[in-house]
């Protein structure tokens, strides 16, 4: 266990943050995943991080918070708290977030308070978010299990072994316990490039989903959209993973050009409270109606936010067969389950254009980039998922069939 | 055990920073102490709270900060941390702090880097402090056991043996497990404002110390000198109590009116690192010469800081029969030696005048006040004090006698 909570701490480090001799790390945990920072701060340092600055939040007083603060504080945000995040992003920081969440968390709480907060909080932070999606310096999201999580995950487990096998099953995801998981990950990106770049090479212009979920939509992908996989690089020349685990391919659409009707195919963890059976309809890109069988209100609240949330954000690509829907677990966690599946989000867009170092911001929004205060990914794949990419000169090419990727696009 | 923990957390709360409807209350806690950060807040919430905010830290990470960051990061504050504590001042929120320090936290750590460190966070913060320590707004100290600590206390029994009796020490020193500790500590200020009175009575000019240990140290009160108890009272007019336990009555000393050699009774924890058998020599106010038996380069680090480090700041009277005293315990901690003992500290003074709200910082400085960067306790009581007052129309006054109060100035 030591061994592989090492080799996942050095991981995190070494690939997820690709943190450089020299650079400030901060760290995002939850109080119960102190031992487990100060592991990642020890690998920070051997990196020859300058300074690990920790910045520990715990759930139980998040829950609290949400429960007892008086109502006006969820429509402030403390003025230390942008310059907080500012201070390092100006600093080139590689930031690291250990998640742990408990699914739902805020179970019972005025989603009310939860949008309000959500609204204050989106908007003071807005140009750190924005920073941090357009990669302006390295940043990775990794999770431990907590009690809560792992209940909810094998909720016929006694809590230490349904632990236990939450761990395990981070570790099979993130490939820790097979050789050194650095050179392991280091071989996957050169092969998630070469699937991004299968996919470049098609310069689709729509994509059709269908499947026997119901789902029936067509996306647009815009002008010079660049398919991307998990090696990017940041502002500052280093090349990082965002999510551990991942097996998505990503793009973002043109807002205006989704039509139709998309199905979840899980659960969805929004807002610390689950949304089941999401069902969306959209004309001319606009979500013009949410259906769920649990959480509607939490969903519905969350659209509400602004425009942007209405449309949106990412198209992501994930074989039904990846490593990690093997596992055959819902995880009730959105970085795994989204890399069990293909999913799109809602909100805000990555910017992923060939051209972008030539661009502005403005020419991005007018060729159809979603802007918006939130970014909400949400699972789809099925085992029938097919979709067909149209291509400028009008031919059809098979990109899933049967859930997997068709022929052409790699395993 | 539960119910002591629950009356501990609404003892905190209700006396200590004695929280009231609608204010916002900062706690800082580490992350090892989360349960009872969490007590805490749900206790503030009780008593009306606006927001409960929680900063978490990690000795272990403080630890490894400064063996492993780089050497010039001790020379820099981050924006954000003054911004963080001014603006929670600015709020007149309650401060709730809870230690549970390991005395040697910072064992085999270059002196250079914690001085280094102490002189920039100590003018970054030097605002901040101001206003702490001329109670702008309610403030709050308070212990609870961590490992590391209780072993040092308890060497001879096991870890979680050692813990619980520290804990048992803990209770009885806040007067927890015997009644409502909120009631007997509301009759506890009453008690020692009587004492703090009789002092107040005799407008001593100055204080003069012996003892066998080789004390001979006269002290020099200022003009309209106040000794003070407990039972303070914040910039926003609620009445606190700063320090949990307490049993000390205080005041500040003319800063240029010591002579004279005084020996410490107790080993100090400063800066994470024991400094054993102090002895000072005073001329002018100055300390001219400082030894140890160990850490005297710790020592001489803090005194080095700046010029009022090594002027005296405060006088504080504790009788030898404490009820913390008469546990027999050395804590190895501040918080409950000193209130064991009395005490000096060396460094900025609390601004203790009966005419304080007419009179300005200059004219406070100009009566002999002390300002520094730091203000460090150290013990100095010993069974045999003896402690001599003399008064402006040249009456010699018993204050001490055999390491006690003497006739007059209460039980």
């Amino acid at each position: 266990m030591q061994q592989r909570l090492t080799d996942y701490a050095r991981l995190i480090v070494e690939v997820g943050a690709n943190v450089q001799a020299g650079q400030t790390v901060l760290v995002a945990a939850s109080v119960d995943s102190a031992c487990f920072a100060r592991l990642i701060a020890e690998k920070a340092y051997d990196a020859g991080a300058r300074e690990v600055v920790t910045r520990f939040y715990d759930e139980q007083l998040k829950r609290m918070h949400f429960l007892r603060a008086d109502a006006a504080v969820f429509d402030e945000v403390a003025r230390w708290v942008p310059e907080f995040y500012n201070e390092y992003a100006e600093k080139g920081a590689a930031l690291i977030s250990i998640t742990a969440a408990d699914p739902e968390l805020l179970l019972g709480v005025d989603p009310d308070r939860i949008q309000r907060s959500n609204i204050s909080t989106g908007t003071a932070l807005k140009g750190f978010y924005d920073k941090q999606m357009s990669n302006a310096f390295p940043w990775t999201i990794a999770a431990i299990p907590s009690e809560a999580w792992a209940k909810k995950v094998f909720p016929d487990l006694p809590p230490a072994e349904a632990v236990e096998r939450l761990w395990d099953a981070i570790f099979t995801a993130v490939h820790v316990g097979a050789g050194d998981p650095v050179v392991v990950w280091r071989e996957k990106i050169k092969t998630m490039d070469t699937r991004a770049a299968a996919l470049n090479a098609h310069r689709f212009q729509k994509l059709r989903y269908k499947n026997s979920l119901g789902t029936d939509l067509t996306l647009t992908l815009p002008e010079e959209h660049l398919w991307t996989a998990c090696g990017e690089e940041a502002g500052t020349g280093q090349v990082f993973v965002a999510n551990m685990p991942t097996e998505e391919i990503f793009v973002l659409p043109d807002k205006r050009g989704t039509e139709g009707v998309v199905c979840a195919s899980m659960p969805l963890s929004l807002n610390g409270n689950l949304v089941e059976d999401i069902k969306l309809t959209f004309e001319g890109g606009k979500i013009v109606k949410a259906e769920a069988s649990k959480g509607l209100e939490h969903l519905e609240k969350e659209l509400d936010i602004d425009e942007g949330a209405r449309y949106l954000g990412e198209i992501a690509l994930v074989p039904y067969r990846s490593p990690i829907s093997e596992m055959g677990i819902l995880f009730y966690n959105t970085l795994f389950d989204e890399n069990a599946s293909c999913h799109l989000a809602f909100g805000k867009a990555y910017p992923k254009f060939r051209d972008m170092a030539e661009r502005t911001e403005e020419e991005l929004l007018v060729r159809g980039m979603n802007d918006s205060l939130v970014h909400v990914d949400f699972m789809i794949g099925t085992a029938d998922l097919e979709i067909t990419g149209m291509t400028e000169d009008g031919r059809e090419v098979a990109v899933f069939r049967d859930g997997n990727f068709a022929e052409g696009f790699g395993v």
